[in-house]
């Protein structure tokens, strides 16, 4: 028997997915133990040179009415129609595996529980991370620990600024502008720049990891766009490297404290040495102590590598899988606010600069007035 | 209903294993979705103020015959009489997961097929690099990818003393007297030093990645006790790390290279910054480019953690994973001769020392009568 699926879109993604399949698709069928096709793809655009333009169409119903699809990748990006789409998929009983950060952190919740019902499967290893195995390790091979925080470096343009900007004296406008040139960036950065990708991404994790949905209007977010090359280079003086961090952790009290926000990292923290577009993630567990993951965080053929071991995996599994789950939240108050944030700081101002001694929060840090406040990663 | 599982062996990883479960029992059981217990311990030892004593069993038939145990966790250590053991245990149907790399890279292809022919699973995510998701990320998560090489710090004891000697300027002697002194090294320090155990590492990834059982017989390794303080004090200056590599890459001809030896690791490459007894892998794939993974290769708690999650994933499966296989070998035909390795070598001779500019084989590069000559991971 093949299994046939079906890629919902065919941009950077979509199309990757389609190419590294047919490319490795002798391999492919080996780990899944079947043989594999795709059967359509879904995009409103015309692709009339494309070897796979049988395959398209423009109606989703043609891909939804087929009892003989029974895996589907979306990479369409964005909640809707996404949300409609992948919805109508699972209640179907056709898997999907995704790799869109936005979906999941908005509406995680509700495809897991259509996944759920209706015994199939919904995936999203590439939504955080790209290449890196990150999702399937958290819930998998961790499973045994009790896991109390998540720290990385979670989006690779401002990854790649900040690096310029340490390694070679840019200003942050000359690294972003490099950073477009290069196309890492887009035309408008602000998703990038300002911490929101970072943050669908955190959400994800810390819904997977401590159960409950969390929403990214719940998360404190500050991009790197007010850093500047006074304090990067006061930091590397100091045997710091500035980074974007997303992390959570869990409190004595119970909550959980999500926040995106550039932190400094001691250089003897392996999470300082990840530069350019490179991403990295480190857990902290009980039985583990820590453990980190490190690869692309996006690009064509690495975030299709994600999506299609997610579909390989799919096909392999009739049924749901239990640990990949969260509940829905009703409101945030397992949140913890981000005025207790705690940590030490980098401050600036006119007396010069220093990382203070003691552990301050959020709050009594920001009362200090400084020009420049900026807690460390310990 | 409530799955009930044996542990053989209450060493440092058994006993780490019972510890871990019982803390996270709550957590461990809704990510398994079903109650869960140890049944049985084995151990030919008594253990009167064990909180578990009336768990424990000298008997392993009392763990073969009870049908009630559908999963177990070895962690006895060598080949004899883990081997007889846990064959028996997959023959009646038995899921067994393991922390024994021996085990694994002598008979994992027996024991592999035995699993299969009766449907349940042979694990062993803790016989390489301890606490790290591995083993599951590279046959699930890379899945679409096409796999080219991996290479690695698989051991702990060896990267910790060359830490102390690039960072402390300790000799090699006194680097070993205080790994041994923290217990980081055995009494007979003999399988890690020189490389006996991570040789078995890579033979458990290169069985994995590329499908056929490679043997320790078969691959070349050389450990570090030749490395003097002077080699890695001149590959420091020249911006490189001496590191003890276990690596594989398929070479054009289709064979594999396998191989454990010290080489330099350029400091831009990030390998080069896992110090003390932290192991890493990375992966070279088509579609991922490269990835890496990163956490504590050994100890009690780490090892367990790795153990364990095999142990639920088991209980969730009731079919045989078929992407973590691979088929017997009755030859190591598919295996290169060392002396083709091929990479640019750190030389030192009368005349000092040097990184060579062009690439030459090992044959080659010993050919040259130095008094040093250590490959550079590229």
């Amino acid at each position: 028997m093949s299994v046939k699926f079906a890629v919902l879109g065919h941009g950077v993604v979509g199309s990757g997915v389609v190419e590294l399949f047919y490319k490795n698709k002798e391999s492919i069928e080996k780990r899944a133990g079947t043989e594999m096709d795709v059967k359509y793809i879904l995009d409103l655009r015309d692709f009339p040179d494309s070897p796979y333009k049988d395959k398209f169409t423009k109606d989703f119903n043609d891909i939804l009415n087929d009892d003989e699809v029974t895996a589907v990748a979306e990479c369409m990006g964005g909640v809707e129609p996404a949300f409609t789409f992948v919805k109508a998929c699972l209640e179907r009983g056709k898997s999907v595996s995704t790799s869109n950060k936005e979906l999941v952190a908005e509406k995680g919740d509700i495809l897991l529980a259509a996944a759920k019902a209706h015994s199939c499967n919904f995936f999203f290893e590439a939504s955080v991370g790209g290449a890196i195995p990150i999702i399937r390790p958290l819930h998998k091979c961790l499973a045994a620990n009790d896991i109390s925080a998540v720290a990385g470096i979670l989006n690779g343009t401002t990854n790649f600024i900040l690096t310029k900007m340490y390694k070679e004296n840019m200003s942050f406008g000359d690294a972003l502008a490099l950073a477009q040139q290069l196309g890492y960036a887009e035309k408008d950065p602000t998703a990038d720049i300002e911490g929101h990708d970072a943050c669908r991404k955190i959400c994800i994790i810390s819904s997977l990891v401590f159960g409950k949905h969390v929403y990214p209007k719940s998360v404190f977010t500050k991009g790197i766009s007010e850093i500047s090359l006074d304090d990067v280079k006061n930091a590397d003086s100091m045997g710091f490297a500035v980074k974007l961090i997303a992390s959570v952790r869990r409190l004595d009290n119970g909550k959980i404290l999500p926040a995106v926000m550039p932190m400094l990292v001691p250089y003897d923290n392996i999470i300082s040495n990840v530069n350019d577009v490179f991403n990295a993630v480190t857990v902290d567990g009980d039985g583990i102590d820590k453990v980190m993951f490190y690869g692309r965080g996006a690009g064509k053929l690495p975030t299709a590598s994600a999506v299609l071991g997610d579909v390989i995996d799919s096909v392999k599994h009739s049924v749901t899988v239990f640990s990949q789950s969260w509940e829905s939240s009703d409101d945030d108050k397992f949140i913890e606010p981000v005025a207790n944030f705690s940590a030490r700081w980098y401050i600036r101002d006119s007396s010069g600069s220093r990382i203070t001694d003691k552990v301050m929060t959020f709050a009594e840090a920001s009362a200090l007035g400084a020009d420049s406040c900026i807690p460390v990663l310990e």
